[in-house]
């Protein structure tokens, strides 16, 4: 008897993640004698656990061909880490049944470093509960620190939006400089890696020969030596721009966006080491600064998606229902860059061993001699990661973004379950 | 003998300013026989003052075109109010010495409220000097605070930008909200009214069947309303988002911006209305909050333009050069409305007087009955303004935004102008 799959999204979203969701959906339509049913799962593994499943069987071919163009998550993710089953089982014991009742044989797990060990753990405990489960990792997240992948699928999409965004807001400061505002600081996500502020050097040349200046969490930040940096760029360009990952530490490994800022009753207030840049640059430097905080809007913009990431995220999606046709598990598709220039990868797969709990950190020569830029092997890297236009279709001036119609899969177990 | 031209831009650049400016290039260009040559100021009327002018002369065909594409300011823009010539007309007077040196006898001049008076008062003060002057206004701005036009260019951008990005995020919110971020708030530009704040509402349906709040500056901000209605939000969707408007004010006029947040040093900081809401979110509600500042970005997503805007700010332009031509002055095109759904429009024109120094306020009856949405008048209103996409040309990725070479003109005075 065939047997069904659950496809499930973990962490953070991304521009493009429903891509690999279309490409599952879609690769398992055109393999329905080997697989029944594919489930998604409502809110990512709590939907496997509280057996709050959705049947896409019901959606329409346009419908699914639409993810492909829409951001967000489009079955609900979760921010959802399962104990150690060594330690407490309950968690896997309960995915079996669940899976088990519903006749699951295939689970397609869509996620970043966490999500590729919970999958591993999975597997493993699968085999030796003797329960019949192929388990296949889909890698995406938009912090690119997944190890083994050229890249990882929603990362393309960001480092285009920062390139463009602070390409363009360098242009509006340039025009401005003379009277008014001199500094604009665009503060990206990144809290580990600045695999993100990197891709904000691919608006500009390399240093010293650029107006565009990045604090990366890889550099320890020291306030003399940026403020001189900022001072000297405004003096030889008129304007100098900032991007500033929301990691940036100082050497005490402090984070800037915890400088502790209160207000005016001694609460401590919310803040981003964007907002404590633009500070130092006004209150240090007299300089007249803007600053802007991209925050969702960086791994939601599918407007602007690289079409290269989007290619990549659905052939990972496809890639990992071939991998379970092959009767593989416990491994996850990615990408293996076969050259820089012009930009060639290819599909290929992975153990989730060499996937989990392994943070790839951005290299330090990827990072140019003054820690304020990137290299040129960080643009080799870069660059084609951006490339290639993925507009979605527009009605009335607004992108048409489709929010699917799955049906809920009727519970078949009893017990609830305390997540 | 043909005189010349000299064009500036003035205050906060936009996405599509610089196809105002391509439009008067072009214009005069076909004009030849009319028009002299094209000087651009630099940096704005400081550059007209200062006798540093731009000789727009050998631009290439495609440059010029291509600052259809290309957001910032192409010649400099400043923020830079002349005094009243009746009190100090010493600017003025310069002016004319800096015109009458290099035979100029057309100004057009591409800003806001402010530069529409001073285009006016230089043209009144010409006449009385008996110095042959055609200066003509060209609107642009994203607050879209012009009376008489329709709209303003520049704002048509802003508000696709601002409705998109809050679908988006939106989206992203969503897919998050089970386990992690419940509420995310989008800060955007509009210190004194809040169109750009009510080109959000077009992303959704209007209150109460919609997950997002908007903050206006015309609507004084009560925080306990406003946190019982993130509260039901919640509830009711599962999340909530919230647009916030720089420019929000509580009943006693204060705005959240300078609500007094200080450093642990007890130094005043930068703020933002923004970080207060969602600072008021997470302490008061407890949720989980995200916050974006668009800033910059907004106003420069030339990737994101609206293809109406886009067409509206090339045709005022070119409209400038042909009401000049037929020897008007003291004028400026603007764009009526013929037509809401479709959309209809011309050019037309109106004397600087009915535009100089009166700020469009968002009218009462956009605003939605509970102060949080837009109404259906304002709907009707912004809805076709976002129409249609205008995307720039890509190379590697990234936009192909040109920074033309225009020539220094050699200067003629041999006093120079203390500003």
């Amino acid at each position: 008897m065939k047997r069904n799959a659950v496809y499930a999204q973990s962490g953070g979203v991304t521009a493009v993640i429903n891509a690999s969701a279309a490409a599952v959906i879609e690769a398992v339509r055109l393999n329905r004698a080997m697989i029944g049913a594919l489930y998604a799962a409502r809110n990512g593994i709590i939907g496997a656990l509280t057996e709050d499943l959705l049947d896409t069987t019901p959606l329409s071919a346009p419908d699914v061909s639409a993810l492909r163009h829409t951001p967000g998550g489009v079955f609900g993710s979760c921010r959802y880490k399962l104990p150690d089953p060594v330690k407490d089982d309950r968690h896997y014991r309960r995915l079996l049944e669940v899976f088990d009742a519903h006749q699951v044989g295939y689970f397609f797990y869509n996620g970043g470093n966490d999500s590729m060990d919970t999958a591993l753990k999975l597997a493993r405990y699968a085999q030796q509960a003797g329960y019949p489960l192929q388990v296949i990792g889909i890698p995406k997240t938009v912090d690119n620190d997944l190890p083994v992948t050229d890249c990882c699928p929603g990362f393309g999409s960001v480092a285009k939006y920062v390139a463009v965004s602070i390409r363009e807001a360098t242009l509006d400061l340039a025009a401005m400089a003379s009277t008014s505002t001199q500094v604009f600081v665009f503060e990206v996500m990144g809290r580990h890696a600045g695999w993100i502020a990197a891709a904000g050097g691919l608006a500009f040349g390399s240093p010293p020969d650029t107006p565009l200046l990045i604090l990366f969490p890889e550099v320890p930040f020291d306030a003399e030596r940026f403020l001189a940096r900022v001072s000297d760029t405004v003096a030889r360009f008129g304007y100098c721009s900032v991007v500033v990952s929301e990691g940036v530490r100082d050497a005490e490994g402090t984070f800037l966006a915890d400088a502790g800022t209160v207000d005016a009753f001694g609460h401590r207030q919310l803040g981003g080491a964007g907002l404590q840049v633009a500070q130092q640059v006004r209150g240090r430097l007299g300089l007249k600064t803007h600053w802007a905080v991209a925050d969702y809007l960086q791994r939601s913009a599918r407007h602007l998606a690289s079409a290269t990431d989007l290619a990549q995220a659905y052939a990972l999606g496809r890639e990992a229902v071939l991998l379970a046709l092959a009767g593989q598990s416990g491994v996850a598709p990615v990408i293996a860059r076969l050259a820089d220039a012009p930009y060639r990868w290819e599909v290929a797969s992975a153990p989730l061993e060499a996937l989990a709990n392994v943070e790839r950190h951005l290299p330090a020569d990827f990072i140019s001699a003054d820690g304020f830029g990137i290299s040129e092997a960080a643009r080799r890297y870069l660059a084609p990661l951006i490339v290639g236009e993925a507009y979605p279709p527009y009605r009335d001036g607004l992108p048409h973004y489709v929010q699917v119609q799955a049906a809920p899969v009727p519970r078949r177990l009893a017990q609830s379950f305390a997540l």
